[in-house]
């Protein structure tokens, strides 16, 4: 039942409608009962902070290059690409708008401090001198998002210049690295 | 008229009525023709993003210490305190809804590159070493708008840290400064 309900949000979602979709509609698109998907999820914005936060953190394998810093620009350029294409703008922006009753951390960010977390453990093993897990998100992945969620760019040169941004930040503090 | 039809959106935000609210609410609540709206302001979005813009840039003038760590730490502790309230979250969510029509520059992010801007154009005056405008929106206003509208913690420690990281990549790479 989840992946067809998950498509005909996906569905829907694509068609423009993310925030006018009812819970009958996606029962009727996906085939299955509505009684159902309420007992499952509860609440429409519930099922769709789930699918989106499915559809935003999905995808290809975290980079593993040998060096912090290519496999860094490599992470921020899928994900460039990805919150970059209009419909996964429209699932960022159903998780903003979702953001009002979950005041729990965002799912979506904490897929993202995983993959930091793994990234930056690594690099620390191979005796790299790391940003903070917190630095990586703050610095590549909120700008990212904040570009995709209001509609600014998101190409290629501006991942680079976030790249060397954090980059930049661990040359000059050296005390405050270390992948805290 | 502008400013009774301002408080009527004003008021219905604070009511937990921005996803719903129409024009001839509006209208009404503000005591003028719904004509009148839809011939200034064409649609409820159009309205509720200008109102959105003129509520999450008022306020405060630009702080001015003499030492551009300081004016930045200050600024950006006033835009902290600010998208921290509920109302004004849900204005910058109002704002990122009105963005799949609005695909121009964010108004409210122009008016932050203006104050940007001036703080670095002062610093530099003075022959201090500044980072440029792009990096304090980026690695500044970014992250402290993406934690508002996502529901992460937006408090003094938070803007502490992002205040030491923008200026850790300052003395990191002198080249890059310079206020571009």
């Amino acid at each position: 039942m989840q992946s067809a309900v998950y498509a005909a949000v996906g569905q829907l979602v694509g068609a423009g409608q993310r925030d006018t979709m009812t819970i009958p509609e996606v029962a009727d698109l996906a085939g299955v009962n509505p009684t159902s998907i309420y007992r499952r999820w509860g609440s429409i914005d519930a099922l769709l902070g789930e699918v989106a936060v499915a559809a935003l953190t999905q995808g290809e394998p975290l980079p593993d290059t040998g060096v912090l810093r290519d496999d860094i620009a490599e992470w921020a350029s899928v994900i460039a690409a990805d919150v970059g294409r209009p419909k996964r703008r429209a699932y960022l922006r159903a998780m903003v708008a979702a953001r009002d009753d979950v005041v729990e951390a965002c799912p979506c960010w904490e897929v993202r401090r995983e993959q930091a977390e793994e990234m930056i453990a690594r690099a620390s093993e191979r005796g790299e001198a790391t940003p903070s897990v917190r630095q990586l998100l703050d610095h590549v992945i909120a700008p990212l998002y904040h570009h995709a969620v209001f509609g600014l760019a998101v190409d290629d040169a501006y991942v680079a210049e976030l790249v060397d941004d954090v980059v930049a930040m661990l040359g000059a503090a050296p005390g405050s690295a270390g992948g805290r």
